[in-house]
């Protein structure tokens, strides 16, 4: 049987869990990546509140939903950022962050993110989607240039933040697929090389496939499916169209809003894009990944209640099976 | 609500007005881009006969269909083009032919053209589609060599013999819409310049986009709807496939008839070519453009009765609307 | 009317040729090209036995099926092969093979394509498919080299083999359609060039068109349709995907299975691969190609039961007739 | 022993002939292709003036150059274009042009070229290179549209028209070489094709090779050589630099004036274009081209003083001799 | 004449002043873009220290070097920048920075810029290149996300730091050409574009034109000169390489040094990279800027005292002047 | 200091030892990669005779020449090559090849290898370059198909084969550096992976790094430099041009000797093709490559006796070191 394809709730958290629930299930996706903001799934209220759990399974259950995944993403965010600023406040849970003082957020983000573990072992789930922040993302552009320590200083920031998170993910039997994005500690293919061996390769860290910012790079999605294989532990399909060659629209997108025609790329909506999809399933067929699919759903051109379930059905044709027997066989079958 | 989608009717002029608006009914196609020649729409008729405007009318109401341009490529190319030939003759009616003299050819087709803009008014559309023709096309070549004196000559004789034109189209409230085209004053980008400049941008003047010459001249369709964004009026969806790359097949087509597979580049149904189709729509959606979206269907090997309604389902599915509100929104909505 | 589209039975001959026609008759395809192994076309019953040819025709008939061409790729290999081995054992028929003396298996395999032609004329079948075999496609990587002398004796020994069993096609009306592929006499375009010119171009020689090998050559397939195009006898769809890019996957498939996302290209189902079938469809309409178009399904990743309707859809939809007219007579109606 | 550069003298015509030869001769040519206009060479004085041709020679000897063909572009012009106007009057000498009724000057014209064959043979060169003028290059746009019979009567007028120069150059001995070029009768590969074809193929009527139209009609100038090897009868090395790719630029030059930024392509200096010189200069190897390499040199955008110098040392480098022998010969002197 | 080639002496800023003028002056640069750092141009000195201005052309004088333009990105990059950390501190001037309190530093360097403008005219140059820093660069992965306001904010700060700086520009007579670089208010095409409008198109604002941050963006570096050639104040050349394609190597450079194969690009010395030199250089002369090219050099794979003679002889190569007369003058001159 | 750069004599086998040393000192050659072949290095001489090393010595000396590896390509050839035949006798020692029994001639091709590492110690040079032959080659077109099974055996024969060979290797500390190259066991990218894990990755086995053949499989020699950068032991600079492109060259060469214009691409003079040599020097230097660069001159097209000396001129400009500090240093001596 092929891949259940599930639908990534974090685009759609300023509607109602429930409401989310109505319109994937009408649409036919097999499940949620259920995303932990909004009113979607409550990571305090999850691991201390009786019957909160329940009540998710039984809306799930209600439209013919099933979960694999959850992703708290904008509390990982903050574990290792820095500077953290007003754009944190905007998006963290207010306890996490607190005072704002910088050192005393990444703390709480850190046991938001350990509690996440807990949180998605309860649940039943054994996958947890996120972001790691970085302390040294902001030097991509090397200038005012800083030397190659501080950005080993950073690699070893990730590693003290988050090894006792992951051992934490390890004791209940949960793994971290981190999403690899601009912003975060591995970001592309030889940040995400550096990353893990920061942690030295431990399995409680591995990679949420999202291909939509290796598109803009020029890095190769199917490529990296295949050279981490080992570590592909969920799959995102969000989407990316690049507007380049014009020699006037540039690769970090001018500051330009999304839907701007002049940005060099865009997201948009699943089978839009520029990401060769097929390839990419195939070379999930061939590494075995038997998990979920999920789509994150973004275009900032599309209606998203149009766009969400022609992504379904984009992915749906894709997702097929390998066959059994190689089809030489049909040759050795000849007889006199 | 998205935009409508209609049929130009230039490429169907062998059949009475009547059989087309029955096949674009049937099609469900939304209207008509209606030309001028044939029995279409005649517009000596229009301003003369009792009733007529009446009759295109009610035969376009019978088939559920509207208007809101039409098209006179044929007489507004006479306008300008030196040498007038043979070439002229075949496609003009004969009160605009007369006796053939050339400089009587131009001043007719001008007062026609003219008069297509107060039948147009008459009708109750806004916009003209057409022509220009030029005097300094057949310059393409470069050689003999011309001086810099000549082209701008040609420039000026175009603002000189459409200014009066456009006045007329400015007193009855209607815009014309320059297709860009090999042949026309404007036959690229910085053509396009020179020549909205020539007539000092004048709101009258504006733009038919049509990116089937755009393509084998290696143009931007979507960058060419951004940067001429106020004067796109009018939007038709010719399709080419580029053939190139061979080292043979050429990009002036080696005087090879439509159809032939060794034309460095063919016009082909839409939807079949080499158009960034969604770019373009999505570039369109960005400028703000409500107009009709007409399809103008060519491709010398496929049979028009199953190449049309094939069209219509290929643009309907890219002609989406903007979404009301941006996707980031969901991230804001975050709480504890 | 547009031409029939036929299932190629080679890699289904695992399964008895009545189950393959039950499936290709509620799949919707309009007859079969049938291999001669497995029991699908047995060329020596065909030839010896009562009732044989009659009871393939009933099957078919049963199914709604018709058959235009038969193949005979495994025999035909034997014919020029040097060396003879182990793999020409496990796809040949035991008596082609016999004791497996080279030499021998070489003779035999040349009556047996003869014998092949004159079955097919029992069958009522004007067109035989199948491969050459070749004594110097092992000097294709040119060392330890070899002299141009040795390359004309290969072209010359093929001449040799084959102008004798073209002779007997000759006598019974029917054509060879050689199929352009590694291992064989021509694999590309020049090699094409020699070997038609090795057999002086004599009519009974022609070329059954598959696209699957020139992707990752970088062929062009549709200009070798037209540069070939008094040879084109027979097409065959065939698809082939290229992962070339990153560097590390090669053109030779580093000796990987099919379906490893390391090999630098691989088949796919008909569609899904880098064969610009439009093109391709458009030129063999320019030329008046008019026989059958036969899929050949391959594809490693994909369960054959699933891919194999797919690409008779995906084939229906491009399979189109050229119009009748030329569109610009719609200009040259234009009347007063 | 190598080809001899020559220096094609059109581009210099407004200096006297002796002070071209003077720079020439400074420079390094080997010789010069003559220009039969400014002073450089004077048809009807060659074949009335006694002594001109000695001077000629005289001029060209004290300079250390030689003569191997002369041009004649823009006499040829005239001979097949429609319409003739003020742009040949200007290129015209005085007593070909005439009255400028546009018939006699094709007449007057086609007795020139069959002048510039016998002052060619008195000269002692063999070859005539120049143009052919066309009576359909206006059609290339194909809009108004006109019929195939138009274009192949096209083809017919130019085999009218030169079939009895080329007469005069069988009697004489000498051979004419059409330059491929944009306003010729021939201007890409299948109208190359097709002039040939018109002609019969005669051995008077063979081709001028200059690649600066081919690059940016996306033609393989090495290609041309070889696939029409037995017409290539000169060679001239202009060079052409694309600046297409911004989405702005087009292919057809957008009437702006040679030097401008913002034109498609541009002539540049011998070898700072897009032309594959190396991989042409081999070709010519191949084919055993043994004539002289002409430099036509022109760029609006170098002084020409600097320019012409610098194109003979970039040619000299790579017109370099094939070897005698196979390099494979190395590995089979192995002994014990 | 054609222009003065500069050395750029930022990189250099290591060695002493005089070394840097000797060793310029030996390999034949022109004169110096002298950085305001290390002692090669001390702003404070500058203006307070009665001799120093005469010391530095006199020593400049000495080595036969001139002088059109200092530079002082360091400073300027303190301006706007948000945060202020140490980075900062390692390349500020200790009397900028002071207590390292951001708002200071901020404003301590716009004086220091205003100051710098003032040195500028003491020297007698009338530009000053830098850069501006940025309070939005920070924001360039849009995530965690921002909204527009934020972005229109950053440029309003800008023009309300640099207004001021500017007005002292303007009374001194010289004009600020700013460096269009990651990490600054401009950093590409777009952001160019409304850099300059936020502050309104003021003469003082140019821009310095350095191609190496456009070729990993995708920007055409020719282009842009031509579309902001009012605004082209000064031109650095910096070349850059791609590393791009395998897969793996990213745009944004991984963190990885300088010098690491892994990198998606790097600087490389003026010549080995991918920048369209020649393009650039003609598209400087059609505007007619006349002023100096700087040479930055800057390669971590080659040693300076190597790269940068070789980079000044490959420059001035390319320094060509335009000719004087169009070609065509050349046909013009037939006579008869 | 930069590395040394030597001739590779193999394509000089036809001339006197004494000979090549003359004409390679001449030219400026630092050294010799010697081809055991011809009578260049004779191993069994080498071993057995008296004084033949000294001569060696004494030639190279007298010319100013040195040696840090030797080759014996044509003897590794048939180690493990099936089928023998008379190719190898052509190329092979009569010693060797003895009475032709093919695994008689496996035999003494493996003891004499082993001869080779003997007599390479004996001369003082530390590395061993050549070819291994391949039993599983001849299956690289995968048809006739034979199972993953029969490729397996091929790289388990050839670990068995060459082991112990290699035994021999280590203990005369000798390395073997195994040119990637078709018909041997590595051929490509993944089949090097799977070379170097047959025989476990052992030090003795490293690479010859000859990009030539990587070029036209479309493999990234600078990627393959880094990956394998522990077993990059002999760097041969042969370069390949490609012709591929317009549809009818392929990738396969079409049996068309070197120097033909159809072939897909052919090895020129290094630097005249379409290795990115800079890159891959750069590379070099980034793994601290220091061994010799040798020059393995090869070119259909060119006399060799104007390209060696050449290619030694481009080779050697692109040899330069990597400097010492970085760049940045110069930011930070910013003084107040």
């Amino acid at each position: 049987m092929a891949r259940p394809i599930t639908l990534f709730t974090g685009q759609w958290a300023d509607l109602p869990f429930e409401e989310v629930c109505r319109l994937a299930g009408e649409w036919g996706y097999d499940g949620l990546e259920i995303a932990c903001w909004g009113d979607h799934f409550e990571v305090d209220r999850a691991l201390t509140e009786d019957g909160y759990i329940e009540s998710r399974r039984e809306i799930l259950q209600r439209h013919g939903l099933e979960v694999w995944a959850i992703s708290n993403h904008l509390v990982g965010q903050a574990v290792c950022d820095d500077p953290i600023d007003q754009r944190h406040q905007d998006i963290l849970p207010a306890s996490v962050w607190g005072d704002g003082d910088a050192e005393g957020v990444r703390q709480r983000a850190a046991e938001r993110m350990a509690d996440t573990a807990r949180a998605a072992a309860k649940l039943g789930v054994d996958t947890v989607i996120g972001f790691t922040g970085s302390a040294i993302w902001k030097y991509v552009a090397m200038f005012p240039p800083v030397g190659d320590d501080v950005i080993r200083a950073g690699y070893a920031d990730f590693a003290r933040r988050w090894n006792p998170i992951l051992d934490v993910f390890d004791e209940v039997g949960v793994r971290f697929a981190h999403e690899v994005h601009p912003s975060e500690i591995a970001y592309d293919y030889w940040s995400t090389v550096a990353t893990l061996e920061a942690v030295g390769h431990r399995e409680a860290f591995g990679l949420n496939w999202d291909p939509s910012h290796m598109v803009w790079q020029d890095l190769d999605p199917a490529g990296f499916i295949w050279d981490f294989k080992d570590r592909i532990y969920h799959v995102d399909c969000k989407d990316t169209r690049k507007r380049i060659g014009n020699g006037r629209n540039g690769r970090l997108g001018s500051h330009l809003p999304w839907g701007d025609p002049r940005r060099g790329w865009d997201f948009v909506s699943t089978g839009h894009g520029d990401v060769p999809w097929e390839d990419c399933f195939r070379t999930l067929n061939a590494i075995g990944y038997d998990g979920p699919i999920s789509i994150e759903w973004e275009d900032a051109g599309m209606d998203r209640l149009v766009g969400a379930p022609g992504a379904l059905e984009f992915v749906r044709a894709l997702n097929f099976d390998k066959p059994d027997a190689a089809f030489d066989a049909a040759f050795s079958s000849s007889k006199d």
